[in-house]
């Protein structure tokens, strides 16, 4: 088994491309990877929130994962989305993960039964999982998705198992990024989903960030990344703000819908969004055109 | 193609019963539908939260909704769950349900991006699978499940499609309930989720029920409706009074898992729950026996 | 002492006049209540939520408390809204309204201490009050304003003090007002202060309301019981619709200030609100103008 | 007028001392006071939510406010908290404030009738307190007690007002601190109200804090402060750590009844808190001497 890489730094969670018959495109897939490969992205996670995982079918999913991993540059780390709503399933998908090359599985809460996913379901469901899967696991809590927050208690319970290898908290509270960290042993990493405060996580003891914004703009949230990591507190700060409305705007509103538009504005290819997801209305795609600009004009100076 | 049959009265979402291997297993099933065939029950719904559906494979989802057109008694009105997270998903498990049978098919809400299922982007859906459909569909919503609520301005404009029969709320709020009937045309039904207020929604002019707790308590489900429906005011309060402690506990607290449980008491076969999903605890337990214990003292007066 | 009277029926939470110098107008509360005085409604709530309590000072409180004896008529029952956030400020404010010749007191829950207000500190809070209180208390559950909802089993609990008269239950939630009923010993009386939700809160075994929707309509309110009582279910079904689009646009919606609105529109005084509260904006004063046509055309027919 | 002093650095929000028959004591005020003053505490808040404010009399507030500004040192800033229900008493408030000697006008959002509370009913309400007051005023926004957000355009609105000095956010969100200080115009302080996240919030231009636990804490708050301020990054993180416990269990579970008990241990004054709110029970005082003997042990070190 070769060594595990640190799961530290930016991962951009992909996007999945569909052509214009709602197809998976793998072309426009290489594409866009052969411009994040150049970047000095961590690495990427695929069939997440971003990547509508939950819009494909298991053949789409096999298919997908499988190109990524042909075409990802060999210093990026891979990591699948793998969870189904059973544990069984779950497991399954885990392990062809696994098969195809992937390094790493960020699992999500199962969630539809919501009331009944105690602390204690969620626990026997990490454990199983991690016990059965041939990579670590990364617990993946997105409460605005799910309506399930994994929080600290568990997460020192789950920290424990030595398969389990992080989290990776979407819940944008830099509290409870805090809480993680200091209740969690040692090795166990905490990455956060929200680029709104990622300066401020590093900031509390996150190793870094899974984010939707390093779709669009992965120069930037590297650049975030590393300035915190080096003490530049005064400039950090100042590139967070700056980033702060590309992140709402381009994660917290309108999710993938407004990533893929903002793609195809950056000469990424982005296309479009599988039904029951729709196109972007015209007020926001003008809104999205500003804030673009804007950021363009001042990388310029 | 046969006369429409009316949406009214009490349906039970049935369980889908698992054998201890975790399989389905089809003689139990046709063991229950041999009990609730000989009662007044309008009729079943199959693959809905309480049968565990978002935990089945499509394979299982098939099998099971085929033994089920066979078993039940002709007089039931077959409705299958035939919503999944695509709008296209949805239309092809809402057609094979037509070809094996069923009569009308219950789309619940698509909703893992909650932000973004906005009145717009649910109308489209419902009015695309509406028009796809060769059976009359049921609009389904579940918050407590999915976060999302369809209110009373989206219902009005859908009630006007010739295809959507009505919709099954599981809000349990009684004012929505009439708002519901309020806004919509004369023939669109106005179904509940929660035996709990059932007979207050029956008053503000709701159809009927879709109704865990008859699972357990079909007779039980089916004298509210009627004490309701024929103005017998005081006794169905006070049916409504003795119905609600095992509605709360049955239905709102544990969901499936307690209702197999209490199924296994009455004689019904109601076996384990599919994990991530757990067996109750002790304290349910007795607490469930307590409840079927004074259940039927009562009824044996 | 005398007998007390039976908390049955519609009472009107009356609103408070002030004058365009922000004064206490007690001529126009004068007027108002000589209309008031010829309906069937059972009685009257002074500085309830809607009478703009929070805004009164303790002076004009007890020249308004006093006004109200003096003008309301025999046949009313009065009833003071009495809560200040401490437990001896209430007490005193209680024994005032008592001296003062009102029947009952409206204890609305302390709140701004949320998350300490568990139902240990509610309950020994209710103690305390309703032992020091000469005339019966009322609970006053009303989330929307204090985020604090008096559930059941304290009620079970409160329901057996003898100088506990009932509870006011704002939360608009038929399951809750039924198990409220079903809880409480027998004659503790179940109000409830949704307009909305009346006709089946009646069913359920509510006793009447608090409904401010009776100020500008006590007729129609009044009317709406006695058809529930009588067991005319079709017609009081048939009002309880009609009455529900004014109920959620001058009550839920804007509070009081669309209350003040619609009363000068139909020959009550209403008046200003007092400030931080601000007139109604053009938009929905053509919408309130719009409801009440229509409610006048349809009485007129 | 005396420059304006800045609002930087750590603001303890003081108890307010009762005896045991419920008196206000000034006594135990001056000498709690007599211990902060040898601190780098920046200042104090008199009559905020942990003085119990809503609790007390307006004689009592004023009796107050007298007493502490003749017992502070002359380098602390001294802030009231001045808000009532209603504009004008809110105004007379500040006012008397003010003229005691006061230096800032700490005002919290009117919030009975939330849902009237709307930004452009909140800009008017700052706007007629701001004009009408000869001290600066701090906004307070404190969801947790009001449920009521003052959120960023509004706050942007309000800071172009030369008489509005800063907020006091008391949301603990991270996220907010940061987008206040961006849309703030450049001298508008963003104090935060969570010791929890008191270190972030500096990280991303918080000014500083009026924090609860600074009552039992004094010290251990400034040396948080100062580390952060010197860049101190990996200090000020482990001491942000040690602190969150305490801030949990002292400030937002059990509000000012835990921080009297705390203060009782640590050599302050406590005392009892005021009715409806109840002495602290056995196992949250076992669980406070723990928490309070595990920071000495680590002190003396």
């Amino acid at each position: 088994m070769p060594e595990r890489r640190e799961l530290r730094g930016v991962f951009a969670p992909l996007t999945t491309p569909f052509d214009s018959d709602d197809h998976l495109s793998l072309p426009r897939l290489r594409q866009n990877l052969a411009r994040y490969n150049a970047t000095r992205l961590a690495g990427y996670v695929i069939t997440g929130s971003t990547g509508e995982a939950i819009l494909l079918s298991w053949a789409e999913t096999e298919e997908l994962w499988a190109a990524v991993v042909e075409a990802a540059a060999a210093d990026k780390i891979l990591i699948a989305g793998t969870a189904a709503e059973t544990t069984k399933e779950t497991i399954l998908r885990t392990r062809r993960a696994a098969d195809l090359g992937f390094e790493v599985a960020l699992v999500r809460t199962p969630h539809y039964y919501q009331s009944q996913m105690t602390p204690e379901v969620l626990a026997d469901y990490y454990h199983r999982v991690a016990d059965a899967s041939p990579i670590p696991i990364l617990i993946y809590s997105i409460p605005q998705y799910t309506g399930i927050t994994v929080e600290a208690p568990l997460v020192e319970r789950l920290s424990e198992h030595p398969n389990i290898a992080g989290i990776k908290d979407s819940s944008g509270s830099v509290q409870r990024a805090a809480e993680l960290v200091s209740v969690a042993r040692r090795n166990f990493r905490v990455l956060v989903g929200s680029a709104s405060t990622f300066f401020a996580a590093l900031m509390v003891g996150a190793s870094g960030g899974i984010l939707a914004l390093a779709d669009a703009l992965p120069e930037a949230c590297v650049e975030l990344y590393e300035l915190s990591m080096a003490g530049k507190i005064a400039e950090a700060r100042a590139l967070q703000e700056r980033i702060l409305p590309a992140s709402k705007a381009l994660v917290s509103r309108w999710g993938a819908t407004s990533m893929k538009y903002a793609l195809d504005r950056l000469g990424y290819y982005g296309g479009p969004v599988r039904e029951p997801l729709r196109p972007l209305g015209e007020v926001a795609r003008r809104e999205i055109d500003e804030l673009l600009a804007a950021i363009q004009a001042r990388a310029a100076k």
